[in-house]
């Protein structure tokens, strides 16, 4: 039995994570790679009963709480989902994972990027991916997909000011250059079907 | 404008917590000191909606999550309610805090204490009860307080077994003898009213 791959999707509101991690799993179920498709925050019952405080407005949560309710999410989906799903032979597709509390609730909430590391390795043992794939478009074309796909309203943490999400662009990109090993940048402009063969060329090294 | 005190009470379940606790509260009512009585988890809605999800059987949380929670929860409680009423000069009543998670996820679960200490630092800002009420009752006589209130059944947690529930009161016991500033122990024994006299006394110094 060999060890599953463990792929994350990173990027802004609208930058396609969602479209391309379908268009992968697709392309893996045709080379007859054993995978599961996931998200955060969910993925396991209990995962998605937290996203469910997380993002809906009757609670104003502070970023401390927020990292801390993120951090616990992902300890459970972690251990109930990826974990065994990993060692079961299977890849993980994974839309967003821990860089998404280290851009939103590290670079641009109030706490570093150090205490979110001390969550997720107190709550996950500090399980980091083989590949994150990093979906980078400019922060226009990402509202104006937005606009199409929802009326760009959002959820409570999508709602926030376009000083906040390109506090987080910023911070998508400074994490990639710190570890170009596990980050692959991706330009996500252009068609959906040009964007999915960037992906497919990035992950030619590692796919069977 | 003074600052309230922080006060908490510990101990084991059926130890009597919220029966002192209330009549502390009466007390300080006679002798006129603003109060606020409040328990763990819980206390505002974001951390009793945390209750609901920690305490039920729908999910079976490992340590690592629940510890995560249990933060969260606190975070929400001292930053909402407890921080708030201090500053406004009440005294704050609280039913368990970061102790209980010391003891229960700390020392009898799989994490240690220093763990559940760097989240209640990244959660709450670390901050401690001015004066710590520890509730110590043998097991048998606690047993049968909790059977006679409601048959013994208990929580998620308190349905734990009697090993489990020993290296709580014994982790309990440690950390009162490590800050005998902060923690008082109280013999839980006998009536109610003499438990009471019993915490009159100790807190005797800090009432007005
Ligand atoms: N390459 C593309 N060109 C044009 N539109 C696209 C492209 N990729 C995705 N879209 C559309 O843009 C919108 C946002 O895409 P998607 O939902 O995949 O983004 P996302 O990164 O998952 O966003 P979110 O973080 O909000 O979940 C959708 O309506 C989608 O159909
Ligand atoms: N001194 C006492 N003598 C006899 N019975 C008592 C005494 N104090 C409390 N009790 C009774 O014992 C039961 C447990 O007390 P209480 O609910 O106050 O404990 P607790 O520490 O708050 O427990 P838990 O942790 O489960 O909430 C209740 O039925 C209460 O009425
Ligand atoms: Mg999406
Ligand atoms: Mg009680």
């Amino acid at each position: 039995m060999t060890t599953g791959r463990f792929i994350t999707f990173e990027g802004g509101e609208g930058a396609g994570k969602s479209t391309q991690i379908a268009m992968l799993a697709d392309a893996l179920s045709l080379r007859g790679v054993p995978h599961v498709v996931t998200r955060e925050p969910g993925g396991t019952p209990g995962a998605e009963a937290l996203r469910n405080l997380l993002l809906n407005d009757a609670f104003d949560w502070s970023a401390r709480t927020e990292a801390l309710l993120f951090a616990a999410a992902r300890a459970d989906h972690v251990a109930n989902l990826i974990r065994p799903a990993l060692a079961d032979g299977q890849w993980v597709l994974c839309d967003r994972f821990v860089d998404s509390s280290r851009a939103y609730q590290g670079g641009a909430g109030a706490l570093g990027d150090e205490q979110v590391m001390t969550l997720h390795r107190i709550g996950s043992e500090g399980l980091l991916p083989d590949r994150t794939l990093l979906l980078e478009l400019d922060a226009d074309e990402a509202a104006r997909r937005a606009i199409v796909r929802d009326g760009g309203g959002g959820d409570r943490i999508g709602a926030r000011d376009a000083a906040y999400h390109a506090r987080v662009g910023q911070r998508f990109r400074q994490m990639a250059d710190a570890e170009p090993d596990r980050f692959v940048s991706v330009d996500a402009g252009g068609s959906a079907d040009e964007v999915h063969a960037r992906i497919i060329a990035a992950l030619e090294p590692v796919l069977p």
